[in-house]
């Protein structure tokens, strides 16, 4: 009896110490509401701050896509400080946890830190519950740093603040990315099985090219709706990556596409515009129908767009994903999500041909 | 109003079909306890099945190292199957999430097949509570398979059961890996960054090499304590890595190093004994503390491994972790932990390492 005493206040003694450090911790520090800092990754302007599109501007979005919307997925906060501490406040949603995918993806925030001209990684804020109160990165030298603070791929974000030690200064910095390339996709651009949201594959495109990659991944939504066609051909930017085959059927991508890819060209007559066929999904190499699915599914985009071509459609391109994951099928974290080495892969496979591309339109970094 | 119904009888329609789909998926499935089968990955033979090592066999240790002896990392269920179709069922403690982690990683399984002479991933069993009912895969060929069912990476797992068609047949396969190296380390290697079981790094080694990498990762407990290196010596094995300076401290490896080394050479006198530095903590890049520590931890293991083999210790190797994570920062989940990227780069750097070490004592598959 004694000993189950003992155990209970040393239990009693160790939550009270480990609340006074998680308390001294964020004692130490001033927060800033990101609202005074630099939101980049944004498709357009929105009422509440941190939703991707302002879905009642734009009518009959499907409910999904319209709630996907408020996700963060590609949102970052761009500032300056010299403080040697770096902590975050954020609040999520209470939606359940997804078995594929990190918590730190789905509802934490990733920094990273430039140094030496290149973005490096620094540190994540770990989600524990719906209002989060972490330190991201500590004991660092006290230089000026350009930083971006990348928020929730998966979730609902708000209030979201950075702490500096109390001497130091925080300033919103610029965007460091030139440029607009609108991706609109699937789980797979949203960032399903990235294990941060850094690690989504239009951040790492934004990082590795300097240039604005922005994240319309509409998981499991991405169908190519008339209405999302409209609301995608709004957007504005200086080129747009259509990789929203997964989410479809064949049957859909001929009765779609051509409807999507028109109507961006009318709004946007000289830019670029690029589909990508889906990658082949691991668990189609077993699963038949599956298997079939994908490749019926890739043999419709290449006609879909062979036939755009054909009409003389300019200024559009096609990317192929044959060998995209690589060939020891280790690049997915479920079968049809690729984790960090499949987007690794897939990154090799298309930035090359992508930066290609655009810089025939005089879309590149030229700072 | 009616509208708001229409929404509540079409939420608890979908709602039923989708426990009907559930219920028909595996109703149709026969299940077989995997303890008909053949286990794999074990360090030794234990009275509760799923734990790697009985702890009561060992006197003095830490707690924390008992209760990760429990956890399955790196046990898997060896079998062979001409079902079009494969099911599991498992159970896993009620333990919180990890931010760090992904749920299935943490508390799923996942399937490897054999293809043409290799193991070839096909699909994940998710996770969603206590005890887990899943589909891993369907619709494939009936043709006979050789099947391996990776069990929970940071989790006690109970009852696994395979689930095939009921006209299909399964009985248990041979342990398909040849020898067994024990890897004694740290989270690294029980496998926190992972996206799934079969991602952890000696998982990826045996499928890639043929041979038996046994995972004896204790996450943040492998501090080499005499206790823990009397039961690390205490398993048969024919070579043993050590990768446990990740949770030590430079004054514990100057301490300890030497006991763990020297305990396994007594018991295996013509073993070889790989020790490995630590990979590059990422924070420690910008956390000046963590970066010191890692650089003396690191030069500390070099001083003890230099010591012991000027002291005539013999067959006793040394792997620097230099560049073994790559060179753009992106190989981790969170600043300390490999992600699937940081494995691949990790493994691409000491597979060809340990293989030409193993290869000189005749450790390799020769099937």
């Amino acid at each position: 009896m004694k000993r189950i005493v003992k155990s209970i206040l040393l239990i009693a003694f160790l939550s009270a110490t480990t609340l006074i450090v998680r308390a001294q911790k964020t004692d130490q520090l001033n927060f800033t509401s990101a609202k005074m800092l630099t939101l980049i990754g944004k498709s357009e302007e929105t009422p509440t701050i941190y939703d991707r599109i302002d879905s009642n501007k734009y009518k009959g979005l499907p409910p999904r896509v319209a709630q996907l919307l408020t996700n963060s997925a590609g949102l970052a906060i761009s500032f300056k400080t010299n403080s040697t501490v770096i902590g975050a406040k954020w609040c999520v949603s209470k939606s359940r946890a997804l078995a594929n995918m990190s918590p730190t993806a789905h509802k934490g925030v990733d920094l990273y830190i430039k140094k030496d001209g290149k973005w490096q990684f620094a540190g994540i804020g770990r989600v524990s519950g719906v209002c989060n109160d972490e330190i991201v990165i500590s004991r660092m030298d006290n230089t000026e740093k350009e930083c971006l603070l990348y928020l929730p791929l998966y979730d609902k974000v708000e209030d979201v603040q950075i702490g500096i030690e109390k001497k130091a200064k925080i300033t919103a910095a610029a965007d460091p990315f030139a440029k607009r390339i609108l991706i609109y996709g699937s789980s797979i651009v949203q960032g399903t099985g990235a294990s941060r949201p850094g690690m989504a594959y239009p951040a790492r495109l934004s990082r590795l090219t300097g240039l604005n990659f922005i994240n319309l991944g509409l998981s499991g939504s991405a169908k190519m709706e008339p209405e999302v066609a409209d609301m995608v051909a709004a957007i504005d930017a200086d080129a747009y990556i259509l990789d929203c085959v997964p989410n479809t059927n064949p049957t859909l991508i001929k009765e779609r596409t051509a409807y999507l890819v028109n109507t961006i060209r009318r709004k946007h007559p000289k830019a670029p515009i690029i589909v990508m066929q889906s990658i082949i999904r691991e668990s189609g190499y077993w699963d038949k129908v599956v298997g079939e699915t994908v490749k019926n599914q890739n043999i419709n985009i290449q006609q879909e767009v062979l036939a755009l071509l054909d009409k003389g459609l300019k200024d559009l391109y096609f990317i192929t994903s044959e060998k995209m994951m690589g060939n020891d099928h280790e690049g997915t974290v479920d079968g049809v999500h690729p984790n960090d080495l499949g987007y690794e892969r897939m990154i090799t496979h298309i930035q090359p041909l992508i930066v290609d591309i655009l810089s025939k339109y005089d879309i590149k970094d030229t700072r």
